[in-house]
């Protein structure tokens, strides 16, 4: 049963539209972000979205959002990028994965698209991730 | 009563962090993008989260991800930027708040910090917007 309080704005629950294939199977392995990645994936999005992917075509780029479940959110300090001869800080001057909402930012290469699956490069996320959106990657304004 | 439904992989919740403080206070008001606003306006930190923010200091541009609470989460189709004569675009190739996970992502520049308010520049958000989270903005790999 779908709870009205989970749409509430105080807590407001996400819906999940698809699932990251990659290769990356342990946190240990994956890239500490994106711009360091040249590994290749899919994006499997669910059915009941694929309507909202018209438009995401080859050669873009794309802004994705995801959800790491896998990570602590009750963490508020951290060591940046696991090296602890940094010292703490706080998580939101960080791109961890660990903080209050552990959603991840990726920007990430259209190379096919083939209805609900979208290949991609540029992969940083563990396969398994939840995929929570997806949008047009800004142009700079000049 | 907090629903342990929530937090589950399928429907996981997010916790409101901040909320936005601007001049902004109708959508038709909004900038499109953050590229194309110089406003300023304010972030407010609740103090639970405080100790997050170690690290977030003036002159720094961070990624700050809202909760676009007034969105439509059922639309897939939209007309780009609002233009009829463009025709209909799935979401996910757009930057429109409508969405089934209505979370903006903003790039901001920090302008001072005091304790739970962070000022910043840049800002294409509504006052009274929810703020789910702020990561470093992760600078260019050569």
């Amino acid at each position: 049963m779908p709870n009205p309080m989970q749409d509430s704005i105080q807590e407001p629950a996400l819906h999940i539209i698809g699932t990251v294939h990659s290769d990356i199977l342990r946190i240990e392995d994956a890239p500490k972000f994106h711009a360091e990645s040249d590994r290749i994936g899919t994006l499997e999005i669910l059915p009941e979205y694929q309507e909202g992917l018209d438009g995401v075509t080859v050669g873009k780029t794309i802004v994705v959002l995801c959800w790491f479940h896998q990570a602590d959110r009750e963490v508020l300090r951290v060591h940046p990028r696991g090296d602890k001869s940094k010292g703490l800080r706080g998580v939101f001057a960080t791109r961890s994965p660990m903080r209050p909402n552990p959603i991840a930012v990726s920007e990430l290469k259209v190379l096919a698209v083939d209805g609900c699956r979208i290949e991609v490069s540029g992969l940083d996320i563990l396969d398994g991730t939840p995929i929570v959106d997806i949008k047009n990657k800004p142009e700079k304004s000049s």
